[in-house]
């Protein structure tokens, strides 16, 4: 048993902010919240210093599994080279595609590890993975493997594991769409029993078809993995639809839809995870508004990746919600806590709350205003299932 | 002397990028670039690690002299709330100008010293800073004084002092601006004395007109006091044609400029210093293209204050100049290296050359389109006149 003393201002989704509270941490779970001073002392406990303790923050949307970043085509394309053009000289996607299939799996978990390490000391204590940059189905398979293996670490956030076979054709598939997307499918059973929660397709203009989408989507709901879309990003695709008709979990990006779209993912309760960062980079804007104003259950992710998102720190992500997809605080805050344990359908944390697991960040602020006000906040402890991340 | 060996990549202004380079560090200054492996080895050396390494970043405008922030004001925007209707509640500019002043001057200095600690360790070896939330010319003058004191302090930035107390008209001074207007004006050469490098006036709508400010930019200027002009950011109000007219170092926001200002900022070589995070939070744009095809130098700035900039990472201002301002990679590193020294007239900084200051800054990549790709690039080291930041 461990108490969190001295915390300036407890802010928790749905609920005024408190002050001077103290939380106790039992077994991993938040055993009382009360006023500060409430509990004896014990040995493990925590002096907060008057800060701002939120819920540990929930990454709804990343793809952190590849050996390095493009930096050379992110300086291309900021001077105006079209990605088509960058993929023609060898680059995009299929660059990074060809890099993480000639590393080794041990290289790919150290860079990995690297990257959740950082995430996990800004604040962020659960983080949806996906696969997506070998595409070949065995190795894929693999790739859920070594994501599943890195829960156990504590360091880390916790992680939601997702097989993103579907994330590109593979280059070598170019005239045998069909076979790839049954092999795809067939393997949803495998990534399952090998540790994934859901399975991912990229559906869209240039990726995969709603067709194609559907059948992998189905064959793995059959199979028992949950579902996530990369949905109407890049044109008004059928993404968004598929996911309603599918009733997914989420439907990720959604720079293209309209209100009939909005009300389909609310009809359907699919949560919609937004991505300011990518957002940015293409110079759209989700409607976030428009989507809470159908009450559709928004989340945010920081869609970590190695072309267009460099990001790691989800207070950035709230902090453009609300610089730029105009969210309140509030609004911005709910969803990177109970909007992405809602995304992730784990009803298990995205809350300060009694019988919740003890998932918490301290903030260098006394205020949740700070993240409306500081790009960078930083995160001075965070507490996964209890236990205290070892930087702070 | 001391040798920073294996630099992976070597970015400065207007040059190639080098590879496998080394940087000579003698008293203070850049005494050699040359391949890798040319220099004896030394007691100081440095292994750079096969890091990206840049001139130190300039930031061209900040406000970091006053209590603390004003978040739950930030929460209120956020939610809706009009300035005009926070200021009526007793909030804004003038909360942070009550506060400040209530506070000792040892607090200030503390929490300032506090803020240009964590600019340093993330990359910033020069910031221009502002006074500006006394508002009483003695006091005003004090905080050029305090400012000024924290220049020697050698893990904090170098710092280019402004005076700025004309930021907004004293509450106690409604009925009397031009009394105000002549104090701050006769104050100049005092400012000057105690260390002062530059004069600024907020010159927009709902704050000094550009008559008023023509007052104190030419007295300041007789003083001995090189201009800088806070210029159409909330509406064409005159700022740049004035900073023109006056030949100022900087026109700085210029969210509402055209043609015409560019043009006349180009001819009197005014250098624009931009501020995106400020920008993103007014959700409005200044003219970057436009005034580089005008031929203007333009400078960022992260323009740091307690109301909509929490923001101390000038990396984070590149990557928002790339995405978000539609700069390349180039472009916006330059303007956040020789663009600042040019919009500081420093002539001794902002390049890596024989000759310059050792300003230096290594980052935790190797390439520099990792400032296009991640909105919060880790600074690895950095080195003010060849000093080596403490933390790093």
């Amino acid at each position: 048993m461990s108490t969190l003393r001295h915390i300036g201002r407890l802010w928790s989704p749905g609920e005024p902010a408190r002050s001077n509270a103290e939380v106790v941490i039992e077994d991993g779970r938040i055993a009382a919240i009360q006023p500060s001073g409430t509990a004896a002392p014990g040995r493990d406990d925590f002096d907060c210093g008057g800060l701002l303790l939120t819920p540990g923050l929930i990454d709804a949307h990343t793809h952190p599994l590849y050996l390095r970043p493009r930096l050379e085509e992110v300086k291309l394309r900021s001077e105006g080279v079209a990605y088509s053009e960058i993929a023609a000289r060898g680059g995009g996607i299929l660059k990074t595609v060809r890099e993480t299939r000639a590393a080794s799996w041990e290289e790919l978990a150290q860079a990995t590890r690297r990257r959740l390490e950082g995430w996990r000391l800004s604040g962020t204590t659960t983080a949806e993975v996906k696969t997506g940059y070998h595409l070949r189905v065995e190795d894929e398979l693999a790739a859920v493997s070594l994501l599943c293996g890195l829960r156990s670490e504590e360091d880390l956030p916790d992680l939601a594991v997702t097989y993103l076979a579907a994330h590109e054709l593979p280059p070598e598939r170019r005239s045998d769409r069909a076979g790839y997307v049954a092999e795809v499918a067939a393997g949803a059973a495998r990534a399952l029993a090998l540790g994934a929660r859901s399975c991912d397709v990229f559906c869209d203009q240039g990726a995969f078809t709603a067709l194609e989408a559907r059948l992998i989507l189905e064959a793995a709901g059959r199979a028992g993995l949950r579902l996530r879309i990369h949905a109407d990003e890049l044109a008004l695709s059928g993404g968004s639809q598929l996911a309603g008709e599918l009733g997914a979990d989420s439907a990720d990006h959604l720079l293209r839809i309209g209100e009939k779209e909005a009300g389909l993912l609310s009809q359907a309760g699919v949560a919609a995870t937004l991505c300011p960062v990518t957002a940015l980079s293409m110079r759209a804007l989700p409607p976030a508004r428009e989507l809470l104003r159908a009450g559709v259950t928004l989340a945010l992710g920081s869609d970590h990746n190695p072309g267009t998102s460099g990001a790691g720190s989800m207070s950035l992500v709230v902090y453009l919600a609300v610089s730029q997809l105009g969210l309140s605080v509030d609004e911005a805050l709910t969803a990177a806590t109970s909007g992405g344990a809602s995304s992730l359908r784990l009803a298990d944390r995205g809350a300060i709350r009694v019988g919740m697991r003890a998932d918490l960040s301290l903030w260098d602020a006394d205020h949740e205003g700070a993240l409306g006000w500081a790009p960078q906040l930083a995160c001075v402890a965070s507490w996964r299932e209890g236990r205290r991340s070892a930087a702070a």
